[in-house]
C-alpha cells in the first residue's frame, strides 16, 4: 500500500508540504473546508476595494491538477481518531491516514468577548473581506443620506483595533480611500472628514518591527490623517462604538485585527495547546507521543526562533511545510531520527497606504517609497500563476496612476433582490 | 428652481438617460437598491465562473464622479406619490421630482410558480450569479466525495430550463466547465460524463432568430454535449430534479432563464401593466395621464418596433433612455409636442461556448467562429471604461489560451467560518 498522507488545511502551510512531497512514493489527500487557498497577506485590499476576490485566491483542485496523486476533498474537520488514524469528517464521512499534517490556521480572537464579534469583524477569509468591504461602503452611502449630524459624524468614523501589520495596513487604506478616492463621488458629504482611528493597547504600532521603522510608520499613518491611539486597551464593542480607556468614541464601523486563536486541531486530536488554542509540538513539529501527527502554522506553537516561538506568518508556515515534506520522504527512504526545525526569519514588511512601507530584513531596512515598491514586487512574486500575477499588477497600477479602486461593489446582506 | 429629474434604476436604460442630459440645464438624482451598475450580457460568464464581479459592475457614483449635478442615492423605492410628484423610499426618507423616469428592469418569473425560486434560481444580479455559481462548483464537490451512483448522477445532472440567449449561453459554459475544463482536476469522477440538459417549451431554441441560425446553435450546444428536448414545458421543480412532459429528471442543480416579470414600477405609480407587471406607456414613453412620467426598458411595454413590443434587450433601454433625454431637453427649450419612440432593431447575438456564436444583424447573418469573435469584441466595446475592457480581455485571453476558468471560488453559504 502507498503511504498515504492527509493534509487537513489548504493554506500556506499545506500547500508547501504537498509541494515539497512532489516525486515522492506518496498518495496525498488535501482536506479543506473550502474550496480554495487564500493569499491572506492581500487580504486587507480586498476589504478596502482595491482587489477583487478571485485575483488572491486560487481553487485548491486546480492548483493540483496535474498532481494525480493528490485528491482534493472539500469537507469540515469535526476531530481525528489518531488511535485508528482516521480524520473524521462533520458530514460523517472519514479518511484514513498514515502521516496526518495539521495546517488549518487560526481565526481572529476577542480575548474572551466573542459578543464584540458582530460589531467588530476580522479578516480571515474572503467572505470577511467582502463583509468588510459591504460595511465599509454601506456607512459612506448611508452618512450621504442622513440629515443628523451626529448620526453622520458616527457613519463616517472608522476605527481600527489592533496596530500590527493587518491593523496598520487596514488603517492606511480606509484612510486613502475616504481622503483621496471618494471624495469626487459624494455630493453631501466630504469624505476627507472622515475620521480613522487605530486604537493599539501597546506603546508603539508596528511592535514586531525596529523602533525607528515603528515610529515611520506612525508618522506616515499620521500623514495620511490616521490618528492612533496608544496604550488603550478597548474595553467594548457595540453598535454605537467603541469605549476605550475612560473615552467613548461613537463609529459605526470597527474593524478587529488585534488577536488570533488557533483553529480546533489540537482539540480534534487531543493535543496539548497553549492559551491561544496553538498545539504544542515537538522541535520536529511532530505532536507529543505522536510521531506521525504533525502540527505546523498558526495551529502551532513551537519555541524554534534561536529560543522564540515562531512567528505566526505565512514564511513561518511554508518553512514548516517544507520541512514536514522532508522529514516524510526521508522517514519513507528509512530515516527515522527526529529532525529539528529551525525558523529562519527573513524579515517583516507591511505597507502604509500606497506610496509608503517598512521592510526590516535585520541588515537591510528600508522605509518609504521604494520599500513601498519591494513590498509590490515581493507581493507579486509570491502570487501563485502568471495569471493572478497579471491581473494583480494591471489592478494596481490602475489605482496607482487612475487614483480610483476598481471594486468598490457593495454584494450581499442589505439590499435583497425583491421577487417581483 | 433647476428642473430636477429623478432617475429610478441605474441599468442601460437610467443610465441613457443620465449620459442624453450631460449639459442640460437640469438636476438630476439616481435612486438605485445597488451601489453598482451591472453588464447583465455578461453575467452568465460570472455564473459559470469565467469572470469576476467587479469585472462586468461599476460602482455608479464612480460612474457619475465628474457630473456635479448628479446626485447618487443607494435606497429602495417603495412607492410614487404622482400628486405630489415624491419618491418614496422605503426607509421613509422621500426625493421630490419634476420629471421621473422610471428604469427598474425586471426579474425572472416563475409563471405563478414562486414556489420554484429556491430550486431553479435565475440570473439578474451579481448575488444571483455567485449564488448560482457556488450551487455548480458545489454539485461537482459532493459528487466527488459521493459513493452511492444514483445520487452521484443527480449531482452531475445540471438543467437549464428556457432556450433564449441566456439559457443557450449557459448551457454551454457548463457543458465546456464540466467536458473540458474540469476532467483533470477530480480524481473519483469524471466530470466528462455530466449531463447537461436544455429544456424549452418551445419548437426550437433561440426563437428570436432565424431557424438556420437556430438550427445551427441547435446543433453547436449538441457538439458541446448539451442534451436538448424542446417542446416540453416545465411541469415540477423541487430539490430532487425537474418533472416535464411525462420525465422526471433527477438533478441537483436547476437554472431558470425561462420568463421575466417587470420590477413593481408600475404598482408604485398605479399605472396600467400588462400580465407580466411591464407598464403599458403612450407613444413618447410617458405614463398615460402623466407626461412628466417616463417608463423605459424592461419594467414597461410599447408597440414601437413596427407595431410589435420593443424587446427586452440592452440597446432598446438604451434607445429609450436617449428618446427621454431629447424629450427633456426639447421640453426645457419649450418644444412640449409629444415626440414618438421608434425601436431600431441592430440585432440579435448569441454565444455557444467559446468557439461559436449566431449573428443576427438583419442583412448580415454570421455563424461559427467568426461571429463569436465579432461577439467577444462588441461586448468588449460597449463595456465601460479602459480598465474593465483590459480585465475582461485579459480574462478570456487567459481562458482561450489556457482552457483554465480564473474565478472557480466557491464563497458564501454552506462552508462558514468557525469561531474556533
Amino acid at each position: 500500500m502507498t503511504h498515504h498522507v492527509v493534509v487537513v488545511g489548504a493554506g500556506f502551510g499545506g500547500l508547501a508540504v504537498t509541494h515539497g512531497l512532489a516525486g515522492a512514493d506518496v498518495k496525498i489527500t488535501i482536506i479543506d473546508q473550502r474550496n480554495h487557498h487564500l493569499f491572506q497577506p492581500l487580504l486587507y485590499q480586498v476589504g478596502t476595494a482595491s482587489l477583487s476576490t478571485s485575483e488572491i485566491a486560487w481553487p485548491i483542485r486546480h492548483l493540483m491538477r496535474r498532481r494525480k496523486e493528490v485528491t482534493t476533498l472539500l469537507g469540515e474537520v469535526g476531530g481525528i481518531d489518531t488511535q485508528n488514524r482516521r480524520v473524521l469528517l462533520e458530514d460523517g464521512g472519514e479518511t484514513p491516514y498514515d502521516t496526518l499534517v495539521l495546517a488549518t490556521g487560526a481565526r481572529h480572537a476577542y480575548f474572551g468577548h466573542d459578543e464584540w464579534e458582530p460589531y467588530a469583524p476580522g479578516l480571515k477569509t474572503l467572505e470577511d473581506a467582502t463583509s468588510i468591504r459591504r460595511r465599509i461602503l454601506l456607512s459612506f452611502e448611508r452618512a450621504e443620506r442622513e440629515s443628523d449630524a451626529e448620526r453622520r459624524a458616527a457613519l463616517l468614523t472608522f476605527v481600527i483595533v489592533g496596530g500590527g501589520p493587518t491593523g496598520v495596513e487596514l488603517a492606511g487604506a480606509i484612510a486613502e480611500l475616504a481622503h483621496q478616492n471618494l471624495p469626487p463621488e459624494y455630493r453631501h458629504i466630504d469624505t476627507r472628514r472622515a475620521r480613522v482611528v487605530l486604537i493599539e493597547a501597546g506603546p508603539r504600532i508596528l511592535p514586531s518591527f525596529t523602533e525607528d521603522l515603528s515610529a515611520y510608520a506612525h508618522a506616515s499613518l499620521q500623514r495620511l490623517g490616521v490618528e492612533i491611539q496608544l496604550g488603550q486597551a478597548v474595553r467594548e464593542c457595540s453598535g454605537q462604538g467603541v469605549m476605550y480607556g475612560d473615552r467613548t468614541l461613537a463609529a459605526k464601523v470597527i474593524l478587529w485585527a488585534a488577536g488570533v486563536r488557533a483553529s480546533s486541531a489540537a482539540a480534534w486530536a487531543g493535543l496539548p495547546a497553549d492559551n491561544a488554542g496553538r498545539a504544542k509540538v515537538a522541535a520536529d513539529l511532530t505532536a507529543p507521543g505522536h510521531p506521525e501527527i504533525f502540527v505546523i502554522g498558526d495551529t502551532a506553537t513551537v519555541n524554534a526562533w534561536q529560543g522564540r516561538p515562531v512567528p505566526g506568518i505565512a514564511p513561518a508556515a511554508k518553512q514548516q511545510g517544507m520541512h514536514v515534506a522532508r522529514t516524510i520522504k526521508l522517514r519513507l527512504s528509512g530515516q527515522t531520527t527526529p529532525r529539528i526545525f529551525r525558523y529562519r526569519h527573513a524579515g517583516n514588511l507591511a505597507t502604509i497606504g500606497k506610496r509608503a512601507a517598512v521592510i526590516d530584513f535585520g541588515r537591510i531596512k528600508a522605509r518609504g517609497r521604494l520599500a513601498w515598491w519591494i513590498w509590490g514586487l515581493a507581493h507579486i512574486y509570491f502570487l501563485i500563476g502568471v495569471r493572478n500575477r497579471l491581473a494583480v499588477a494591471l489592478s494596481w497600477l490602475w489605482i496607482y496612476v487612475s487614483g480610483s479602486r476598481s471594486a468598490c461593489l457593495i454584494t450581499q446582506g442589505q439590499h435583497r433582490p425583491r421577487s417581483s
